[in-house]
């Protein structure tokens, strides 16, 4: 494998003036994730071009599923179905799907059309399990032998078979190819060639079923260290594997989609997904945002009598609802963070809450006692310090370590992503409650206040 | 490997009741990972009682080094120094400096201290390179043998060496120990007896180097699809190597690290972190937001003539504020996630900035036509809704994409995390400048709103 990256300014330049096969020289044997980075500055004609340079190579397939996952769908749209067939058919099957999964509703049937039944059945059992499970990513091509195979007998279907993608270990399947065993390629190595694969393999080893959400194996294959998960169906006949380096993307992704949840973001949402696309997305959630502050600053209309009688609150009320805005996401972030390393179950949800509440009731003193030093000795007025502490308790302490912890377990138990919105929900509502407590205090007051 | 999970509640009543032997027959050969679980829910007496079985049993570095980073030090603070120094000499060299590391700066000394010369000077080896870099956390077990070696000598030396943790690839050094090769161990299974691993090897294979940043090591074993990094010393000797499930643990805590320094949190801060202990590192961030709320609450103090002459502007001033925050948020993740994952270099963060600038006002312009609509149909002015309508496209527009896109670009081009505080910053920022738009462009049009 090369490990220089490859000068993209140059191949660009090639392009114009090298023939295919000097383009292909050049790139050498540079491994498919460095190529993909190449399409990201074409424009269209060189897209194509590029394309087919690396189709009439045989590279395509490997090439386009390592573009990032927004990128995929303009490339695949440059070239037409004929291709993207031909390149579906030399695809692996788990590489299939991405193609298949990244191209519009309706190019997706003529293209699957134009595949030999055989392949067109195989891509389509796939694409029918439902997204973010794990029968729909996983890798369809593994070793399957029979327990009553010897050690020998194993190495040379190894060698028979030729290169496989990803192989750490062999499987081993009874008659009716239920999953029985596990033998890690290690072990093969060093065990006398007449031993039989039952007598090696570990016995019913960790496996996932087809249906099991995505993350959940992930979550197996990194607690315990493995290098593949075998996947089975409900009759328990091993239909697949799930590899560490789908793990590493199911991870990539998993966090990706709790942060950008948190914010109000569409997963395909990235740095450069065309503005019109992006704006679409958003739009929603800032829709949903306008809603959020809109519903807070009614509160504020309701004290607009206080206001008028002492204007100097105006200044106040951001503070303690800014506070504990921010009180709120920290506390979210850590509960939505606990869930996703699986620290955090629902058994010790309470504990969870009560300790994020204790904790935010503590900064909540700690920031009302300074902001009403600051108020008392810059407005020369203790019962407004008094109103300020009272309400940033109550809205930092209370209301930010409550929503903050609980808005995030409520979603996940309603079996929601426990990140969904809960930024823009937690700073609406401590938003709405900060400036509850400290304008309502401070009706209270008033006559004190002024 | 027995995958039911461990009854945590019958263990804890064997502890009380029943023989250590019973309790580590009971445990069976549950994984490291399901028995360090148990630890969360015992007492202090208990957690002794736990740690001293698996102790007599040789099961507690895999134990203890399994733990949530969280309960690591609390567990450690219970275990004498003697001990612990016993589970170090072990335990494998990585999983040692995941201990110390997580012991108090005077213990370390004491159990150092307490380490055969030899050990002792291989961990200190290991700690003296800086944190998160990859030498920290290099595993250095691992199978190094000469080029002519033969396939059917490097099996006989593999059976002599017994159980490796992570084994998927042979490395080939010369005679000054400098990495010249690596053999994927599948390629050994399938090779003729007699051919020699410089006959078999990839030559010049991907590496690291031992201050290579951990993040960085991920990224590369993550996009090649590699199941381990070799780590080689300034002189190209072969120091270690980077596993695949070293990357999962580095991607998570980056992830972690990522989301956190966003809402200002310290790492260690956990679901479980005792309160006193989340207290103390939250408070700064509290203070800091405390500081960045009161400098755009000031901005409003600037306004309160034209506050006291229109009372109702009070309303719509956290509307302005609020939904301008959530925009900077969006953008910042958006930025911080891509580059995080590599879809974004500095070479291209002019077209991001851009890119997020335009999405932002053409938000923007949709969110103030609502708002100005809302704002002339229920306080029958026009004047105030256009006010609102160019005040939402300054904020939200143009500060909240600017800030969002360039503050984390910022950070990272001044070599610090591009999430440190962002959170914070912009919602500060986008807060500051919400107030003083609006009631700025209000002060200029007030005889047209009165």
């Amino acid at each position: 494998m090369k490990s220089t990256p490859i000068d993209y300014d140059t191949v660009r330049e090639m392009l114009r003036t090298a023939t295919p096969d000097r383009i292909l020289r050049f790139i050498g044997k540079s491994h498919p994730a460095d190529i993909a980075l190449l399409f990201k500055g074409l424009d269209p004609t060189e897209v194509r071009q590029f394309f087919d340079i690396l189709f009439s190579a045989r590279r395509a397939a490997k090439t386009l599923t390592e573009l990032p996952p927004e990128l995929l769908p303009d490339i695949l749209a440059l070239i037409d179905d004929e291709k993207i067939a031909r390149v579906i058919v030399r695809a692996d099957p788990d590489d299939a799907v991405t193609i298949i999964d990244s191209l519009t509703e309706e190019r997706r049937e003529s293209v699957l059309s134009l595949l030999d039944p055989e392949r067109r059945e195989e891509v389509r059992e796939l694409i029918s399990y439902p997204e973010s499970t794990v029968g729909r990513i996983m890798n369809t091509e593994f070793m399957a032998l029979a327990p009553t195979t010897t050690a020998q007998g194993a190495i040379d279907k190894i060698r028979e078979r030729g290169e496989l993608e990803s192989f750490f270990y062999l499987y081993v399947v009874d008659h009716e190819n239920k999953l029985v065993g596990v033998v890690p390629i290690r072990n093969l190595v060093i065990a006398p060639r007449d031993r039989t694969l039952s007598e090696m393999m570990i016995a019913d080893p960790l496996k996932g079923d087809v249906f099991m959400d995505q993350e959940e194996a992930a979550r197996i294959v990194a607690k315990y260290e493995l290098l593949a998960l075998p996947i089975v169906d409900e009759g328990g006949r091993l239909e697949g594997i799930i590899t560490v380096d789908d793990v590493i993307d199911i991870i990539n992704e998993e966090s990706t989609e709790d942060m950008y949840k948190m914010a109000g973001l569409a997963e395909e949402d990235r740095v450069f997904t065309p503005i019109s696309r992006s704006v679409k997305m958003r739009l929603p959630w800032t829709m949903l945002n306008l809603l959020t502050t809109g519903l807070a600053a009614s509160v504020v209309t309701i004290f607009q009598g206080t206001i008028t009688e002492l204007v100097a609150l105006v200044t106040f009320m951001p503070i303690v609802a800014g506070v504990g805005g921010n009180g709120a996401t920290q506390t979210a972030t850590v509960i939505i963070r606990g869930i996703a390393l699986g620290e955090l179950e629902f058994s010790s949800a309470w504990k969870a809450i009560v300790k994020q509440v204790s904790v935010n009731v503590c900064l909540a003193v700690a920031a009302g006692a300074v902001i009403a030093l600051i108020a008392a000795l810059w407005q020369g007025n203790p019962t407004l310090g008094f109103v300020l502490a009272v309400a940033m308790i109550l809205n930092l302490g209370l209301v930010a370590g409550l929503s903050g912890a609980v808005i995030p377990l409520l979603l996940k138990a309603m079996k929601f992503d426990p990140a969904l919105g809960s930024g823009i929900v937690v700073t609406g509502l401590t938003d709405a409650f900060g400036f509850l407590s400290f304008l309502g205090l401070a009706t209270l007051f008033i006559h004190y206040l002024t």
